[in-house]
């Protein structure tokens, strides 16, 4: 079906040779020094750059840094085992990506479809640089729209009984090769065996301005306690219920003439929005969390 | 002292002879029909006015009406009683107030001033409307600021042991002719007793987006909690501590960059901007109480 | 094709007898009373009013009441003619619009999707309480996607020698029955002739925070300046390039970070909220127009 | 006069030895290495760095890079002698701030108080780590409350005539060493020969969203064209009229009933957090001009 134009099919040159390289680690005096100094040495260019201290008396360091580096997908493995010695002086974990590896990302939905659409529609409009691996859904309704993109769906039922049974089937058809799990309004908790395959790799969208609201009905939550802005918030999962890492979080200001179902109307767009920030985020590598939040470069 | 010029001492002429009404009943039909022809009857010209009717099926009425009567201070009685006949036909409980009779303020603050200042300076610029008759403290910081403005300063010291009693001096203080309490950063909980002397007209400023953060150290909850906006929630004071009816809420986004000392930096600024607005439209009747919620016109 | 389910071919039965009511006129002791006992004594019940008078003295009023009127559609014609003698009393301007008679939209578009996208994806989650009667553009590019809603696609080229033809065979699509027109991004400018069929019913969104950048290429003309903050322009369409009366407006923070390829994705969300949210208030007969400024209740 | 206490009085101790230095230049590779390694060299601790490339093929890099070095003040002189050679190699424009040399401020204005009231309020809490050298004023109107801070207030009168001879008598009192000049609503128009003196070192408040509205009486500009939100902006003043290098904005929504009177209201506190913002990331370094745009960091 040709009416949804890809426009992520062709891949832009530009950025060709272009990686990512997240590193924690200890604070110390030289990290900056010792890092860009080793880039410089091996031939990359710096194109951006970030740090940030959480606390300069003995806190943790985070950094980002983006560059270009000519012929990166040949010289990369060298690169990363090269870097080990400089990790290891400073006690870093780190990881280099390489942005011509798109991430693949499995969208998981029930039947607000909101999120959903919203994602399809920027990654369609070449602002999501990403692949859409699949969709799966504890329902059918999306299927022949999701599948018109092209993208396969895994109608996957979920019951109260069948759930250990269907989060296996969900392991399976996810298989060994996604980056990241999108959890668009998708009802069902995720089991801690889950979370554990995809820690810091399952993001959720919850519709509230968390930690108010924690949990069912959020927008009705909002209506009884009479609160004057409503919001979205984007988290990681973890074994708590709404507990998670906090990625991103928007409001908009409401009346007392917002009953639950404009609240609603209003909510869906500071969803997606919310929503589709943190994916691009992700996808671009500007997140680092450390113990229950997020550095957001 | 002359260097406080307060522009509130000269009092505007030209809304001498307008009043406000506010209007709560159960809903039916006829109500905006009959309170418009009565105030038409009565040489009134309105000049503004809301309603809003919170479930049309069986819900609550509100209505807030401002006119325009000539000789409004020598007819107000009059009108007042007429009134009563409509008010009993539709069930309604109704006030009207005469708007050159300016609301007595009585401002309690502990410490942190920031809230006690925007709100001396709005008033002192002519933007509050109302008279600022006392403040009262449990501490002396602020004594010969406060008085440099001509403004009593009562400070009445709290403890544990002398709550009850500080309280008893804090309604003599007091007296009988203030129409509202601003609580303007005043860290000590308003017992059951003071707050049935003062229903719906304790407004305090909670330095959170509300619900979220209930309680004390909201700026830390925040920063633990790793949210990505912080906000300030102005309600009126009920018995269930930062649980009242809220009148008005604003935010501002942060970042991981901030730290718990930038978090209250922010947070001042949208603490003085929220509670002065809401001490304004208290003093312009904008607001209707019902339950738990609020209803701004 | 079914894959587009649009929720709105249901119509809702719960509003079949309202109506609302748009008021102008010169400001004047009675008009409400008069206009709430007229609506009582023929059997309405007022739901939502609102006022506001631009200058109380001698400026214009406005009102919009939104009423129940059991059998509206039968009383209608009757109701509309009575109201006549009230009208010329005070000198009034109005409209009664029966709620069940969903307002016909023709959206013209370009090549840029997404404000077309977001306002069928809006009207598909019943969001839209309007007949989308048909999409007219100057390219083909949108054909398939839009007639797969079941929406009738008129591809009508421009160009500086056909214009006028161009518009005469556009005037002819559209007909007799179109309430209001929506330019999504439709980057053609319309002719004095053209507007004037449209009075107030060509709704434009420019992709700028008017009056700053009025005409082509904003978000260059933004980024050269270096602003802080971007935003769009949702306004009925007059004469003047990009100066009719502006009905809505949004905008976001940008940083010297964000390039023009980068304002134009920020905008682009920006530009759709904002579209969206004016075209739903002028559907409910939210806003009136006086000069060149709007009033939206 | 002891009212006033300036908490600033107390210099902070643990930041003692920081500094922060800014660099311009054009982009190529190894800039990053090169001055983190000659800060690591010479025992400097990198506390926090952030770079910006305006166009990576070519274009500008801008880079702010906060320290510590144990005895920063004796060492200074040494390491700026160093740097030279690190950046004749990248052609670089740069300068190192001492943070515990305060940056002292000259503030202007004239009748309308809220942003002089503002600036010294925070600079009286704590928030704005600068000396405020003097208050120069068209006015008496503030002189006695600016004085009970401590603060020197010179009168000095501009009439059309006078305009020249009293540039150099505001010229003579700020004589040598002033900083940054702040026009806290100074409604005066600076000579192109002033402005000469403090290239990017005079900032303006605008009192609307710029590039909208330039010149005078905006509000009044604002209500005539019927905005539905309005702003206030601060810049660094250059020859042409409210045209040089933005600074930041930031807005607030109105509405149809917000007159002009209501638009200053509001607008007084978007100006006064805005300008206050402004001065606050000028006197922490974190502002580079490049051609008539910032960049902030």
């Amino acid at each position: 079906m040709d009416i949804h134009i890809n426009k992520n099919l062709q891949s832009a040159p530009e950025h060709q040779d272009r990686a990512r390289m997240l590193i924690a680690c200890p604070d110390g005096p030289g990290i900056v020094a010792a890092v860009s100094r080793f880039l410089h040495e091996h031939g990359a260019n710096i194109v951006q750059s970030d740090q940030y201290t959480m606390d300069p008396a003995g806190g943790m360091f985070f950094m980002r840094v983006e560059f270009d580096l000519p012929e990166l997908a040949h010289k990369l493995p060298e690169l990363e085992s090269s870097f080990t010695e400089v990790a290891e002086t400073f006690n870093m974990e780190w990881n280099i990506y390489n942005t011509a590896r798109k991430k693949r990302l499995a969208i998981f939905v029930s039947k607000e479809d909101h999120c959903l659409v919203e994602l399809l529609w920027q990654w369609q409009a070449g602002d999501l640089d990403a692949d859409i691996a699949m969709v799966v859904s504890n329902h059918t309704d999306m299927k022949e729209y999701v599948e018109s993109f092209g993208i396969p769906y895994h109608h996957i039922p979920v019951t109260a009984d069948t759930k250990p049974e269907a989060e296996r089937r969900q392991l399976e058809v996810i298989g060994d090769d996604i980056d990241v799990i999108i959890l668009a309004r998708y009802m069902q908790i995720i089991s801690p065996l889950f979370i554990k395959h995809y820690r810091n790799r399952i993001i959720n969208i919850h519709h509230s301005f968390l930690p108010a609201f924690v949990g069912g009905k959020p927008y009705a939550q909002a209506y009884n306690r009479g609160v004057k802005i409503i919001g979205a918030t984007a988290h990681y999962v973890t074994e708590e219920l709404d507990g998670g890492p906090i990625i991103e979080q928007d409001v908009q200001r409401v009346s007392h003439r917002d009953e639950v179902a404009e609240l609603k109307r209003i909510g869906r767009t500071i969803e997606r929005v919310v929503l589709a920030r943190a994916v691009k985020w992700h996808i671009e590598d500007r997140i680092l969390v450390h113990h229950n939040k997020t550095v957001v470069f």
